[in-house]
């Protein structure tokens, strides 16, 4: 299988590329980093990319900026941070891959315990993660050619023990978790799913 | 209680006037009809209006365009209707209605059960919606003075019978409940909730 890892140069992307390697062709992607390069905030970058990659059969999004900050510096302007990278960065790779994906290929997109478990600092990512659940739901029902759609929505990670004092009491996800939360996404049958731990 | 409706002069926001102004001081907002005029997706316009407004107890918001039509039609172009309008539109009514609002005061949003039930033709709202749950559930632990937010989510509204074939075998919310979802998240205790029928 081809699978195309957008974020795959991040702290997930790193270990799902590691993991996924040996039996698949991975494609690893990031703004600046990576084989191939791609800034989701652009519909422009999005398509060019997608000219270059060529066909593929499952793309896997770890890519998900938003503003994490205190709420007095939350305005319009902060807010686009999410709107722009995790959720329409998200939604519009999916928009415009679906014109380059193989039939019965998969889109995996990343959200995040945060859609419903608030903490301080973070309502620009609950929301970026909400609109992108509520997406994956909604393009589940319109994909054609028996595409796939899931969302992957872990807790605070393992490999991320710097963001463990924002979530107290959250348990984290395990590296292997998350692993398998994308295998169920890619190698499985299901679709409109948040996979959570 | 001064309680602004923005959406007042649509099919939900008709009724809940109608409803809250026998007890209450409702102030009617459209973007184009009303007491006073508010476009929901300049937030130069909802910073004039607030300061023409003046102080208030609740907010409620029925106002949230999106696109909807087919799948086909839907880039990043179309998308940005949900985006602008339903949701940012209503968050930058809570991020600079914060500064205006009574202590104890509370927003009320608008959303729907597409958030969790799709149908075809709506992943714009489903993905609004979505956002806009998230952004609730974070907004409700970082607002001071004890203020309060919510969403309400009916199903296809029993006054919109237009839109019942979009909408096959979900049971109507009737405007009873409808009011009643309302008066919850107005009247009532509950912060930080999506409420359903
Ligand atoms: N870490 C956690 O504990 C955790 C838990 C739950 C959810 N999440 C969510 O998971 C996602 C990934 O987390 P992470 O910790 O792995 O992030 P990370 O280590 O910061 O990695 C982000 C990756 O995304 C790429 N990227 C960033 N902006 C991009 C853009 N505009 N276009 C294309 N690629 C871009 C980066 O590549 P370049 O450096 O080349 O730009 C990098 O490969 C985030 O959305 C986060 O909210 C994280
Ligand atoms: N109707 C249903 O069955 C149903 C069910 C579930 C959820 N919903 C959601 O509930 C919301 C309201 O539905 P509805 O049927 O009552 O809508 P509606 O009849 O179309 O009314 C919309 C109201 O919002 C105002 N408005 C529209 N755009 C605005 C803007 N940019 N700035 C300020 N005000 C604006 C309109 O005033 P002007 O005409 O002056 O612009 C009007 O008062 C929508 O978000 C819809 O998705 C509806």
């Amino acid at each position: 299988m081809k699978i195309i890892i957008i974020g795959a140069t991040g702290t997930m992307g790193t270990y799902l590329s590691a993991a996924l390697e040996n039996e698949h062709e991975v494609v690893r992607v990031g703004s600046d980093s990576g084989d191939f390069h791609v800034n989701i905030t652009s519909t422009e970058s999005i398509e060019l990319f997608f000219k270059q990659v060529g066909k593929f059969d499952a793309l896997i999004s770890t890519a998900g900026p938003t503003y994490v900050g205190p709420w007095s510096k939350m305005d319009d302007v902060a807010f686009r941070k999410g709107v722009e990278g995790k959720m329409m960065g998200q939604i519009n790779l999916v928009l415009i891959g679906q014109n380059y994906i193989n039939p019965k290929g998969s889109f995996t997109l990343i959200t995040g315990a945060l859609t419903n478990e608030p903490q301080k600092n973070f309502a620009n990512a609950s929301a970026a993660n909400g609109a992108v659940e509520g997406f994956v739901r909604g393009a589940a029902i319109e994909l054609e050619n028996g595409i796939r759609i899931n969302a992957v929505s872990p807790t605070v990670i393992e490999n991320s023990p710097q963001y463990f004092p924002y979530f107290p009491g959250e348990i984290p996800t395990t590296m292997r978790q998350l692993e398998f939360m994308f295998r169920k996404s890619v190698f499985g049958t299901v679709t409109g799913h948040v996979i959570t731990p």
